[in-house]
């Protein structure tokens, strides 16, 4: 019931050594590297400790003082080692509260299966903490994905709102076959390939020939059809139909008028290319707040997932992502962010994960 | 049933002058200020011509041509006139379809209550027209609100998307007025003033003492009351009790930490100290995605407003502010965005507007 500071981990005697460890504290090697303590004792991480002492099952001797730490000391030295040991420390017990056993490494924690624990079994998830007034890179989500990997295990993000609750979020890259509808596809290669002359009205094409509007239309979901059975594209569709020559247009003089018009542009096509050689059909997902709206297939009512473009250097503000997180689980579907990297289109999905 | 082209107006012969003006088209005077054409004669705007021309209603003659003027060369002409000449179109139709009397002006449109045409009633709102690819100035935003004022027209912002759907947002400033909670206001000052001390946690403030604790907690919904009876407060609850008397710290001290932790601590304690001295109780409102929910009093459950703290200079890009407006609608709450101007501070509305 007595442990002793030891720099950033608690030192506990041997014999109250197999409680802790039954129940999943302690490690035997920190998460520093330092070798095992000696064989008879066992080492608590800050969060652990101030976990048993808060629910009044551990006190740490503190010599210079004579008598045991306070929980608010154990949190002023805690502080020392660890700036964020504030939004660390709620983590960590809401997630003990909810029955998890938790390893507080020196960046993330460790989150293993309910009911496991370390040795039994292999922790499933990793987790990083952040506060919701902090900033998170795209980069540094991507560079979570590329540890994930490396580590087999699953990334989830914490972060502490100014309430002291925690939010939890899955971050998953979409696999390569992501989207591949070959009906869809076949679908859009049928379509007469008549290169159908067009008015451009700035961000808007018409279609006149209403029997391709309607053709365009009802087989693959592009644009808007009026009742006057004309078809209204979007820049992004209208280049993706010249592109596959249903429409006539010079490419390139297309796509810098469209450039001009539309400073996303050259994102959103690539994006927007990409989804529909896939075989799925992007929509504006204006309405809620994203670039995208894909159904899986044309014939599909209901949208699936929301797509944003984003470029790999964009930072998000917390609210932010969890403004797009909860408004697409709101309309039951997906958010998905969508990278350019080089010739690789690249989507990652980002939603609210229940633990 | 015949008209002319003169400049961005169509005029029509006298002949068919009444029939139009009885479903409200046409102007006596052109919106560039032009005078009145000779009394025998209407003029149209190129938005009204278009609209009677796809319907059927009109023909445009074309002395070089020789014959009327299609549609696509009428949209071609009038894009001369109006580079958004396509968005305008399709709000101007949309509205016609619903049954409104729409005024196309050089900048704005004048929309009447439905039933009422120019001359019968003044028109209520006045539209300004955005396509779903460009951004919204703050500044904008506030000029818009002064320019309503001036008129004394209710301003509306019309978003034309990529899949040229409309959406209609009504902007309104909440009155000086909005949020005086005299009942929170007393409780607040009920407080006892213990100027109790404090444990600063990087972007926590802890309340060690259990009675304090409850009792701010209870009365006036501060922090998050943890199982063991302590307080956690965000900076922004503890500045304001510091500022308060409640809570002992060094206020200039206790700033400067908050600032360096969180970059937006200024403006968000700022807007949230107004809020508090109105007697409404802001919480954060990081779940969905905005600086704080908003509470009309201490013992109510449901929060009824998100309020999200914006610089002047602050630019929107559409898709964003849809995303703020549909998460607000959504969850039964008004999206207002708060702005510091010198020692006034001012909250705008945002919501859907449907016509």
């Amino acid at each position: 019931m007595y442990g002793v500071l030891s720099g950033d981990r608690i030192v506990l005697l041997a014999a109250d050594r197999e409680g802790y460890e039954q129940k999943g504290y302690g490690m035997p090697r920190s998460s520093s590297g330092r070798r095992a303590p000696p064989e008879r004792t066992i080492s608590l991480a800050l969060e652990e400790a101030a976990y048993l002492v808060e629910t009044g099952k551990l006190e740490i001797t503190n010599e210079t003082k004579g008598a045991a730490l306070t929980l608010e000391e154990l949190f002023l030295y805690a502080l020392e080692f660890q700036p964020n040991f504030g939004a660390r420390y709620l983590v960590f017990k809401d997630l003990r509260e909810r029955g998890y056993v938790v390893q507080p490494g020196e960046r993330d924690f460790l989150l293993y299966p309910r009911g496991t624990k370390p040795g039994a079994k292999p922790a499933r998830y990793f987790i990083r903490i952040f506060s919701e007034r902090e900033c998170l890179a795209v980069m540094a989500i991507l560079q979570l994905l590329q540890l994930a990997q490396n580590m087999r295990k699953e990334p989830i993000i914490a972060v502490v709102d100014d309430e002291s609750d925690v939010t939890y979020y899955e971050v998953r890259e979409l696999p390569h076959e992501w989207g591949e509808n070959r009906e869809v596809r076949e679908e859009i290669a049928g379509l007469k390939k008549e290169r159908e002359a067009i008015s451009l009205l700035e961000d808007k094409v018409i279609v006149w020939d209403s029997a391709l509007a309607e053709h365009l239309h009802e087989t693959a979901f592009y644009g808007n059809l009026t009742k006057e059975k004309r078809l209204l594209l979007s820049l992004v569709e209208a280049a993706y139909l010249i592109r596959e020559g249903v429409l006539a247009a010079d490419t390139e003089q297309f796509g810098a008028h469209a450039a001009t018009v539309d400073r996303e542009f050259l994102s959103k096509y690539t994006i927007y290319a990409d989804l529909r050689d896939r075989g799925v059909v992007p929509k504006t997902g204006y309405k809620f707040g994203s670039h995208f709206r894909v159904y899986p297939g044309s014939q599909q009512t209901h949208s699936t997932e929301l797509i944003h473009v984003l470029p790999e250097t964009h930072v998000f503000s917390l609210p932010a992502l969890a403004r797009a997180v909860r408004l697409a689980h709101g309309v039951k579907k997906r958010m998905i962010f969508a990278f350019i990297e080089g010739d690789r289109r690249r989507y990652v999905f980002v939603g609210r994960k229940k633990l």
